[in-house]
């Protein structure tokens, strides 16, 4: 081992097998590596990693979303290879050391995330959270009527790799689509029409669902504000697998509550996590998954 | 109106609109016909229907499910038109007169069950019915692996109209579909390979999902019993929506219990309504709609 690799470290924080740790290692080539994941946090949606001390003070990579404050740690941090799509919380200044590159996992997560989008909007449309709820109650009662996505619209906010996905799930059982990007010359399959964000509130009217996947931005937070909730249809359902701050909570909350619209998942919520006395908790026609 | 019709009397049951009635009046032509269906109960999946006594002396047929033992209470009940496809409560001795005929409805349902049945198939996949029954705590806490329909084979048991609704959705999403029929003439969109009941113990291992819609006939009485539901999938999922002794009731709740199978959905149960101290009220992995 040369004198080049003495001075890198790869921290790898997944939660491995040994047989893809194998691969790692191989992919890595001489390049040292420490394996820190645990692997039973397997199929688990919310991998921790913590990294040893005399590890911080060697990275010069690290594979995984070790927690901000720890990047500071790691005086030596040339890269950081997300798990997730997201990079906001890493983007902020006193973060990563100037001129350290930052990667994210877009692309790893379209099928996964826009499944579970898809399942909640089915649930969401049959009532099936509210059956659950009350299950544990050794209590049925009707929840309602339900709603089929046959012939209906759905507006899918932010068409990146889940978005898309999302979108041509919709369309095989018979729905339409309606896609909003930032950049239309970009292609998403799926989606039926394609519309930039400044015709949000032209095509809100028509969604029976609004599911939205964009980036903490600026820009996105509060996309879906009091006044664009008010202005859904009284059946519309919002799914939200994005970022929390994307909906103003208290706005949706309110429309649930008031019955202004038929339901709401959320992936994702604001804040995160979401305190004990929001009342999304305890609100009937919203699943928070 | 003719003596003729002073001796016939429809009683409709449904719970209809005021230009639904219209539609009735107007289909039955000069036939004296009572409404006394409950429109509150619109979008309800559980209509109930009372019939008053001056009614049931006069009644030459109703429209829905009255209870069966009010059918003995209407003696010139010629014709029992049930909202259900299930008849089979109507069936026995003493609730219908001699001669008198009982017709279902069937095919009215394939969509909007087959809906639902896919709908609680992706909620389960994706540990839905977990979080939402944990949401009024508000903790969130993760519901461990999720699975993807996609690849996977659906096994469908009972193909008629909601069977078949239940095979093209589950296509469309990137299933295999295998049916099992009575009668393997009969055609069935969306159904890949087709057995007949004879074959189940030989298909039963490839399932990823196991889908009953099948009618309540002795020969459907816990179709799915322990052995059977032993030689499951771990990861198997089971969903009824047809009639509730197609299952060994404990016999499923003990392979939930001991985590044999992913997960089951029960539109129907054994016995119906399912008492308060069933284990499966209580079972995580179980979702009852």
């Amino acid at each position: 081992m040369g004198i080049w690799n003495d001075r890198k470290l790869i921290v790898n924080c997944l939660p491995l097998t040994e047989s893809e740790r194998a691969q790692f290692i191989r992919a890595a080539k001489d390049m040292p590596q420490e394996f820190v994941g645990d692997s039973t946090q397997r199929g688990s949606m919310s991998w921790t990693a913590a990294v040893p001390e005399e590890l911080k003070a060697k990275a010069t990579a690290v594979i995984g979303n070790i927690a901000p404050e720890e990047c500071a740690q790691c005086p030596k941090l040339e890269w950081l290879q997300t798990w997730s799509a997201g990079v906001d919380k890493y983007q902020r200044p006193g973060i990563l050391q100037p001129g350290s590159m930052l990667t994210n996992a877009t692309g790893a997560y379209g099928q996964s995330v826009s499944e579970h989008m898809f399942a909640m909007m089915w649930a969401i449309m049959k009532n099936l959270h509210i059956y659950a709820a009350s299950n544990p109650n050794a209590m049925w009662q009707d929840a309602g009527r339900a709603i089929s996505p046959n012939g209906k619209t759905a507006l899918v906010i932010g068409t990146g790799d889940i978005g898309s996905h999302f979108a041509r799930l919709c369309k095989n059982v018979g729905m339409t689509t309606i896609g909003i990007r930032r950049n239309l010359a970009v292609e998403a399959p799926g989606v039926d029409h394609m519309v930039g964000f400044d015709s949000l509130d032209d095509v809100l009217q028509y969604a029976d669902v609004i599911a939205m996947s964009v980036p903490s931005t600026p820009a996105t937070r509060h996309l879906l504000n009091a006044e664009r909730i008010a202005s859904l249809k009284p059946d519309a359902i919002i799914i939200n697998a994005g970022r929390g701050n994307a909906i103003e909570s208290q706005a949706l909350a309110d429309a649930l509550a008031e019955g202004r619209i038929h339901g709401a998942a959320l992936d994702v919520t604001e804040p995160e996590p979401l305190p004990a006395d929001s009342p999304l908790w305890c609100e009937p026609k919203c699943l928070i998954i």
